[in-house]
């Protein structure tokens, strides 16, 4: 079997390559519109660009810092020599991604307003065509990225499956890092952007979303773009790969041969297949509802999951041949299918508790009544409740892919076998990653694409089929949190046990005794695990006290503008987007810093103080209080948004009431929840193991205690 | 030296007792004033009355069950016979602190009033006073129960050691179920009444707070009672004879006898005593100012805070003597000094982040500039970020307690010996409640004496006089909060030990084989600490939620009494105050219930189909996040009424302004925050582990994996 991973790997990742290539070739075939159109199209998208230049500029300071550190390392014989060129690696990778989808979305939005002057349907064509470009490139990349330091590793240098898994996990922390910094900084723009064109424009001087007189309108469309687009496909690119590696890595633990790593790099071969498959279910009839449009993209992810869990079965068979009962093999099969559900599920659990057609966000909707301070509350209460459900699921996935290939003998069950199955479970999560972000990245497309509409001044139906197309986008990327987060979750734990392994390869080197146990009752393990706990706490608030000053300066800016600026809101002078773009720039920048470095640096102190028991603790910690709060936020948020756009759509009151003013209060406090804190603790909760694991032989050889 | 405990303890609580007794004796010679006051003051102690007795009768139903089950258990050999009636005791005993509490704050709020009038030391006296039979009640009953309950398992019925503690930590569990009631139901009450009075009064109809012509005023002034003092009185008495049991059972399992025992309830008499010493530095000059105030009641908690810990060194020597080498003596001395120490620390801290002298606060205050929005995500960034000190803190004094008593020996530490000191840790921390509390304690007196000034109509500068006392209180209340929190987070930890204790105590006698390790890899674990993570949300989500409902129908009442009741705004006829405080106390009994069923079903439903490992997991995470979202609610709480009112002393605009209102919002969303679901949290994290203790049997008897 072990021969046709590569061959396998690498058809996968070049068929997402290509497909993404002539999805690119076909969307950009679509016209742009009217000059107005293209300008502002070119505007938006200079200011991306140039953000984005400007943040991988400071983030080559980091990376080009971390690799003379590892070099460093490497010298000293702490780290092999790979690892240094692997950080590398995923850092350019991730952000490849990041660059790749917010050029084809930048260059979609006009195209995808042009098309809906035509028709709902070819709007939805453009517009998810612009987000399977960005998806099949995530995974794509993700999947090339694998294959070619496994062919290297292999075929090259001859290393065996421990050293290889063992060098792929680095370019996991490279992933992460850029991830990190592209959520954050990404985060930070757009809802910077976001709250302070909300509040000086629509509430101040009472002009509507996406009015060309708000001089922080192209600000704000520049952060859909560097936020939600290159922020997630930076984001993504980093679940995608650390699943698989993770994966990777326990497979060779439980064991010890490649068949047990070529499992998941194979499935998420396949699973690219079964994705390019099902994109070409999702296209819709004219006039369709909201519920058919959504019915187009749901057949499309649908087949895939279902394609992918009927071929998994198979796939075990042969990748796990001989070396396992067939009843344990069963057993991986259950454990892959527990992931697939739970992701579903908590994507539906999402849905239920942030969608408007449900009763917890109608119910929040209500509350606008009695004022912003009620709805506040309620909305944080909706969020924190809105964690029981997801725990349940992530805990029932838990259990059953950790026991289920031990043939359910729960006293006598294998560790190394059980996380592989955890490993596996967050793989067959991702493994339709292709299709299901594309469902999600259409959704800035669309966004962006109605905010042209309005300052091309179209036709008011151009406004309401690209409304129809973002608003499902809300929902489509509820989904897509609930596979974020889940397999940020089951990824994270699948990191810890590498951790562990890696603690006692460096060990056993040094002729040093590990305690392999980690007591809840050892001081050290507890102290990591409060303080691990606390990370995600600091984490959020770091990032929402980002946006808020960044918002501030915005707020100013705008303010200044409508004052000083004569003739702006006649419309006859145009403000000045620029500067808008450039303070969101600026700030962002300013403030992604801080909190990955805490991420990098926390792990690595506690680890030299405490010891290895304690990182252990912390990481444990973090995953589960990381898990609640990314949860927590994103559905606060979700929910404020969807009840603000309900009673936007006429009920308690509708637009411009003071149940709607309340309600606007409520979504600006959501804004940084969802879009900035939320996500980037996923990636957070990831990064501190992959540091962990990176730094192993530092804290294994000089810690204090 | 086991001889003398019975002496001192009964010594220490009937001293405490009989202070009380002379306190409110002296109190009560003070005048109440005006036939006005008088009636005023007669209103709130009847509602708060009516609300107590009514709480107690459905809080006896909820104990009826729980004896019932305990004795069905009892009578099946699950448990001994005292179980089902210590468990009721603990109840009974932390109602009547609260009770007693209440009874002295709603006889001394017009009293403090009054005596405000002729200056403000002697208001300082009064509601001092008051505090300290609180303070002493509390501490005088938790003495006196665990003193009753030690003499007769000992003489009476001459249990040995073992079995003494583990009858003793049942009414550990009657407490914590009496003070969740007490603490959701009561501050369910005071928010919601709040809540109402400042939506409807002060923001709509622009009449000032505690105004008469308000009709939820009385209800208002009621809730302070029942949520401020008596939930109060219920959690403290919980926290203190909590710490003190869950030292004796971890001395008895560190060293098997009685002098272990001995220790932190010796060290809680003598903690009386210094408290009580203390008391009498409490005193200020006329015209004080703020600083002096506060420099007043540092004074007495100050002295007796470093009497406590001079006296702990030869207290250790004399009770561990002969058990131990002198090395470990200091160690465990260093354990309580590290306990008293983290104590002031994070009581430091949290003045810190939500005292309007230092910058966050001012800064938090500077956000109501650019709105409401600004101003709420500010102070949740705020709590959350203030969460990090503590943690270290906290980390720093579990270290020690822990390694100390071990000599250090890092590799070598016995796990019983560091629990103990952690358990000891608390138990320092705890020990000068008395006069603690009665810092804390008098604070709603205050608080209610300027209501009645202001209903009363007395003139401007009573009214000044008792703001001064009143925000005073608040820097004592954060004071207090921080030993609270501080103390809930080490008893948790001293109760998980003593839980696994009873399960290898039972499991011995049922023959059973136990795994006593509980790893962090074990799947169980990991999912019990998601779940135990996840329950301090779930909890904070539904108490939020309960002061919301509670709260609307509050506003829906005063709406309406304004709009069908003529005359009330020209102040002709009186409000109808009746039906607002019987609204509040219906909504609020009927809110307490889901709750508390909550803290005590989940433990023992994961215990029954994860088994006993998962519990432990459970128990600690719900620790760790736990800890750290209570820090979050009660600072983030704390700084917006603080912001708040440091914009009311004409900053940033001043009353009135649209920054006022602004902060008003981020004071509403506060309320239930620092005053229902922060301090509950403290609660809830005891009583899971006491549930878990006590219904042990089943779990490890009949638990399904």
């Amino acid at each position: 079997m072990e021969k046709y991973i590569v061959i396998f790997t690498f058809v996968g990742a070049i068929a997402a390559l290509l497909f993404a290539a002539l999805t690119a070739a076909k969307v950009l075939k679509f016209p742009e519109g009217t000059d107005k159109m293209k300008k502002i199209s070119a505007s938006i998208k200079k200011g991306a660009k140039a953000y984005l230049k400007r943040q991988y500029t400071v983030v080559a300071v980091f990376f080009a810092v971390m690799f003379v550190i590892l070099c460093v390392m490497a010298a000293t014989g702490s780290l092999t020599w790979f690892v240094p060129f692997a950080f590398l690696t995923g850092g350019v990778f991730s952000a490849l991604s990041g660059f790749i989808g917010m050029t084809i979305a930048t260059s979609s939005n006009a195209r995808t307003a042009n098309a809906c002057i035509e028709g709902l349907n070819k709007g939805l064509r453009v517009a998810f065509g612009a987000g399977s470009v960005m998806g099949f490139t995530v995974v794509g990349l993700g999947l090339l990225d694998i294959s070619i330091w496994y062919t290297l590793l292999r075929y090259v240098f001859k290393l065996d499956a421990g050293a290889i898994t063992s060098a792929m996990l680095t370019f996991g922390m490279g992933a992460s890092s850029m991830a990190l910094f592209a959520r954050v900084g990404g985060g930070t723009f757009t809802k910077a952007a976001d709250v302070g064109a909300d509040l000086v424009g629509k509430v101040e001087a009472g002009i509507p979303e996406d009015d060309p007189r708000n001089p922080a309108v192209i600000a704000d469309n520049v952060g859909d773009n560097v936020g939600d687009v290159a922020g997630m496909g930076a984001d993504l690119y980093e679940s995608y790969v650390g699943s698989i590696i993770s994966a990777c890595a326990l497979g060779v633990a439980a064991f010890n041969g490649f068949n047990a790593m070529a499992l998941p790099m194979i499935m998420a071969a396949i699973g690219i297949l079964c994705s390019l498959i099902g994109t070409f279910f999702v296209r819709t009839k004219e006039n369709a509802s909201q519920k058919q449009l959504l019915g187009s993209l749901s057949r499309g992810t649908n087949f895939a999951a279902i394609a992918i869990a009927v071929i998994s079965l198979p796939l075990v068979n042969i990748c796990l041949a001989g070396k396992i009962n067939d009843f344990s093999k069963v057993g991986y099969y259950f454990a892959i299918l527990a992931g697939l559900l739970a992701g579903v599920l908590i994507g539906r659990a999402t849905e239920y508790y942030t969608s408007d057609s449900y009763k917890p966000t109608r119910k929040l909707a209500g509350k606008s009544e009695t004022g912003s301070a009620t709805i506040i509350i309620g909305g944080l209460g909706l969020g924190m409740l809105s964690t029981a459900l997801p725990i349940v699921i992530v805990a029932a996935c838990i259990l059953v892919a950790y026991f289920a290939p031990n043939g359910f003998k729960i006293s006598s069950a294998n560790i190394n076998d059980g996380l592989y199955g955890i490993a596996l479970a967050a793989v067959g999560m991702l493994s339709t990653l292709g299709i299901t972000l594309a469902t999600d990245a259409y959704g800035p497309v669309a966004d962006n694409a109605g905010g042209i509409a309005e300052m091309a001044g179209l036709d008011e139906k151009v406004r309401t089929r690209t409304d129809a197309l973002d608003s499902l986008g809300n929902t489509t990327a509820a989904t897509g949190k609930g596979f974020a987060i889940g397999s940020a979750a089951l990824t994270a734990l699948a990191l810890m046990a590498s951790y562990i392994n890696k603690v006692e390869e460096i060990a056993a080197k040094a002729g040093k005794e590990v305690e392999t146990v980690f007591n809840l009752m050892n001081p050290k393990v507890l102290i990591g695990l409060f303080i691990g706990a606390c990370l995600p706490f600091v984490f959020a608030a770091l990032t929402m006290e980002s946006v808020g000053k960044a918002a501030q300066s915005v707020v100013k800016e705008v303010r200044r503008q409508f004052k000083e600026i004569k003739g702006i809101m006649e419309g006859e002078t145009d403000p000045d987007y620029a500067t808008c773009v450039d303070l969101c720039t600026k700030a962002s920048l300013r403030e992604m810093v801080l909190p990955t470095i805490i991420a990098v640096v926390v792990p690595i102190v506690v680890g030299l103080i405490l010891g290895y028991q304690s990182v252990v603790g912390l990481l444990a910690g973090a995953t589960a209080s990381g898990f609640l709060i990314a949860i927590f936020m994103s559905n606060s948020g979700g929910a404020w948004d969807n009840a603000k756009k309900y009673i936007e759509a006429g009920n308690f009151g509708g637009k411009g009431s003071d149940n709607h003013k309340a309600a606007v209060v409520g979504d600006t406090v959501g804004d940084p929840f969802k879009d900035t804190s939320g996500p980037a603790i996923n990636i957070l909760i990831k990064l501190l193991s992959m540091v962990s694991i990176v730094f192993a032989a530092i804290v294994v050889n000089f810690s204090l205690l």
